[in-house]
């Protein structure tokens, strides 16, 4: 099969990669058994990260970033899965950062994305609520203006970097009337540092991604100035969020295509190093099948998923395209390390082999970014 | 979903989709019934598709082609897969006409191409023999040169325009040496007008494709002149078919993906003026989620098809991404029509509906052009 | 593996699957590409299995039915899918007698059932309507009584037995008031010699089934005594349904796991013969899991079709648990006969080889007698 | 659904699961986060299991056991996989004390049964080496004879119990010569306490079932006296091993069946409480369909799982139907599972959740006990 190259890649983006395979590498995998068992990475990883420039690459560098595009998030986060480092990077850099750039005032920009870039600041989106999910109208947080400031009351649960995070964009309701709907929500960026009532709950034992803080978070009279709404005027919120969930989306597919080659690189290397009944496992027509269906289905993942990001840089990417490739490529990467893991035997479900690690690492994909259910739902409206 | 158009489509062919699509919709599909119930396509069809320009349309003109190229025989067969018409065009002239392009002589390609693209000659090739598939070692149809010409015997079944054909490509045994092994095998031209030890047997009853006739070949001391041996050299035949394989299996794939995309159009239309229980079949989320999962995975092969074409036009076309491409789309194909089907409740079983149409005639995909088995296997070389 | 034998198998049901047998072999199986030719079985086949006493076996003998059980309508669907025999009996014997058995009242039973055991009554039940499947309440055929007379008008369509059937079973609204819900709906037994206003279309072409009888009726002031409701009273019609459901499911179930086995005994012959590469196909490792996988199945679905059968024989089968056998054997009934078909190759597809006219058999399982997406409803209803 | 109870559950087997139920909640269940953390259940829980009757519940009263049969140990597994509980019981009753039951002379049964029933003992078997999976003729563990003394030499992995084990059944070559094959292996109980040579590896960190220790084991000149071979004359060990595996096997069909159960009481629960977009996630059409896919193979493999019980209690559970059990029934647990977790949303993601926690335990079940691919192919022995 002749080598392929993601159409994307530039020569920057091959250094890129390289350097973040360092960092990933040397600053947290190896400190990976000890970062999950305290549930979160040590706090000055992200100065690290600021420092290599890794934080922020996709932000202009007038803002403190590194000047690049959306292919730059693309490569840390595809180094980040080949790594199998749990680092809540996409979230800050891919999301928040973005909701600034694309949505804050100039001087929204220059108050948190250098601060952000630097690691100074580690931002978190906090959108889902206890008994809420992806349905945005049964939103409960309240964000009531009082005079120059929002004064914000809520629960929010499966926060990303809830444990590090002291810049979070909070989804809430500006206007509770039922008849406003999604009209009636609105991001409001919370600066947490001197919160009385902002408390952070404790970090959630996850199946996977151990490393990675995820919390509940609750707002007891929190306050935001007003000027820290985004977008200038409430009840964008929603809006704001649709027009950036397909590079979102694109981000986890991208990492699931990754996910994918990852394990099946793993699992070749352990069937022909692995003998049974006195030949190598790599000979056995089952194996033989079964990774060709999976590196069938990687390879067709990662020539779409290359194809939306070839969309996304030109500004083409649709929504419906991009809850294909989440979907799709979520499902078939759990499918994937579930047929590699089968393939090492026992030692598959011993987690210091790294496919036992990929498994509880993906699992959440199906769920998070939008529930493959939610996007399936997506597709239909396309057609139907 | 913003439109997708395959990035290998011209404004030419736009206009050869039309030409096609009126063909294959008038000469073939209004007549498919009668076709379908005599086992194969008025012979004179043949000759109207070569006045139309519509066979050997990626032959240099000087042979009397269309002077395209492999994106004009994929229009044909995406064109004839959507009208539902089964004819033998893709192994006249995307099989054998490219054999003869490719290893024939100069003299060779006068003597055959024309008269293959006016439907004078209608063209098969004869591989699998009863007892033997996918693998040509244990060919047993023999050719031994008497003199300046090759006396060939043995038994053919499954062929494609096995009852219309009087030119067969016949892939024969020229050195039984059992060492030999694959170069013992060549390709040689016959000419079956007049050959009294050339026997048709019956057409063969199958599924679907009905109207494509398919039939065994019996060859008892048939005679071809020694200057129809295709490539100059006797042992080139597992070469030459290898050589060719890629091209033939893309084919596959073309129509796989186009059809994926028929049968989603089909069912849209059907669930959006069903009712049931009072409301559309299309408001139930189980349609909602079916049509969805069929509709991302027919977007996916399209776009992975189309880069395969893309490699293909630039001689770029490796063994192991067509095999890829071939076992993956038919297998989707087949389960997508399924799915489809099973929305259309009863109607989705009465011929008289296209969904069970597509059914039938879609089965066989998975088997021909080398079994989704040994596609698998060639996967599994490439990383194994 | 310990042989198996289902625990309701009696030595009198032995000597009935000898003969059930030796009749679907001798009369119909034979003459099967005939009969699917013509689109039915020759009228005096029904007259035949009525001498040998295969009709009506599980009515009472006092009403010229064999006496026996439900078993015997096992036995007798069980023979007939392993002799790939298609033949209405199981409307005619397991459900419509079973109406008049359990419905009518004595002068009924007296006027059909004899004539139904005999083979002068071919007897159907006409259901499905052209848009509407299986949501009684929207059934549009009206039955107005005028004196003595239901006057009925309507259409019907997928009616097995179309062709030959002179008893037919009508499923007709008599309460029009739409807040009459499943009450509107009656059971009307309509004898159809010289009813002028009653017209059979053509018979449909189907994928498969092709020898049993499938047509669209309609009836024009087709007029029945009013002694010809069954019942008793009008409004009975959804009740009578549901009742008989359970059973009517079960028998397509039963077919579903004879079928199972039957295509795995075809396959285990087929690959153990068939050499590739140089070795019994039955020795690669593919072909081996695929066959344990469909041999497990096969093995489950039996065991817990027959538990089903010793509930029904005690008068204990519940809906939800006749539902789930429905759904689960025809789905994997045809996924078994998928993967049996692609094990025979090029072969798989002609359909002189009894695993393809299986497959083309087989399809219509997961749509009648209640779609599978019916069963997973009535399922889900159990338990949420 | 008409209530379904066990045909082989009596009102003493019901005593016993209330007791279980009971025991694994108090006695494990409240502790399963402490046990996970430090990797093993507190020594003491042997002792209280032996204290209530729970371990060697097959085992004869006059060794100290309960008196019961295999029914008592289904019982007991069961009631394990509903509490979520990990503990080393189904080894130490299910497998070794099976051993010594069956092949053990009077004097060894005496000497282990009393104190493995009160807990003082607790037993491993020690069959998985490191680079040895399924493959007994590879094993390389040596059992030397020195006068009157088996001096052990090797290394065993997989080991469950291995952190408490002073009791362990350890298949060893004691004819090294290749021709012997299997006929080279036997079973040698070892003592562990005071043996110098006998080391226990580290505990294996597990992706679930973290609070059961599994480990690996050295020996190095580990001593046992000749009388600790079991049944009494060498190289009986693969026979030995291959008469036990059916119950052995059918114990994990127990427990995978049971899990489907819980898994689905969960998510119903779920489903009914939760709230999408205003109404109950129960009410919408794919819930309810996967549930119903869900609850309907459940329901299946009861029933099947019931019946080979019923086979084994008489003693004619054979060896291929104890296999389709096995693979069957953990293949679907885990899919099963698996779309239960994905119903829970974010929630199903999170330990906290028992979902989380049935996702993580499960997977080992398709390895274990024999991996799922060697099932299949003991299922293709018996017909191929």
């Amino acid at each position: 099969m002749t080598a392929y190259r993601s159409p994307w890649m530039t020569e920057e983006l091959d250094m890129l990669s390289v350097a973040a395979r360092r960092f990933f590498q040397e600053e947290i995998a190896v400190h990976q058994e000890r970062f999950n068992t305290q549930g979160y990475v040590d706090r000055e990883v992200w100065n690290k990260a600021g420092e290599m420039g890794l934080l922020c690459a996709s932000i202009p560098e007038v803002y403190g970033g590194g000047g690049g595009d959306f292919s730059h998030e693309a490569v840390l986060n595809i180094e980040m899965t080949r790594a199998l480092a749990s680092f809540g990077l996409g979230v800050h850099s891919g999301i928040v950062a973005h909701y600034i750039l694309a949505y804050g005032s100039e001087e929204q920009k220059q108050r948190w994305l250098p601060r952000m870039a630097s690691g100074e600041l580690v931002a978190a989106i906090a959108m889902s609520e206890p008994g809420a999910g992806s349905d945005l109208k049964s939103i409960k947080t309240r964000a009531v203006r009082v005079e120059d400031h929002y004064v914000i009351n809520g629960a929010k649960t499966f926060i990303t970097n809830g444990y590090h995070a002291n810049l979070i964009c909070v989804v809430a309701k500006t206007d509770p009337d039922p008849t406003a709907g999604s009209r009636g929500v609105s991001l409001i960026m919370v600066e947490t540092d001197n919160q009385p009532g902002f408390r952070r709950g404790r970090i959630l034992d996850k199946i996977g991604q151990k490393g990675q803080d995820t919390t509940e978070l609750s707002f007891d009279d929190v306050r935001a100035p007003v000027t820290h709404l985004l977008g200038g005027e409430e009840g964008r919120g929603f809006y704001q969020l649709m027009q950036q969930l397909p590079q979102e989306r694109l981000i986890i597919a991208l990492s699931a295509q990754a996910s994918m080659h990852k394990a099946i690189e793993l699992t070749v290397e352990y069937v022909q190093n692995r003998l049974v009944f006195g030949k190598p496992l790599a000979d056995m027509q089952n194996t033989r099948f079964k990774l060709a269906e999976c590196k069938t289905e990687a390879t067709i993942a990662t020539r779409f998923v290359d194809q939306c990001m070839m969309q996304l840089l030109k500004g083409e990417l649709d929504s419906t395209t991009a809850a294909m490739a989440k979907w799709w490529t979520t499902q078939k990467n759990c499918e994937i390390i579930d047929e590699c893991l089968q393939l090492h035997g026992g030692y598959g479900y011993i987690l210091e082999y790294p496919i036992a690690r990929m498994y509880v690492n993906a699992r959440v994909s199906k769920i998070y970014g939008g529930s493959n259910e939610i996007m399936k739902e997506l597709v239909a409206r396309s057609i139907l």
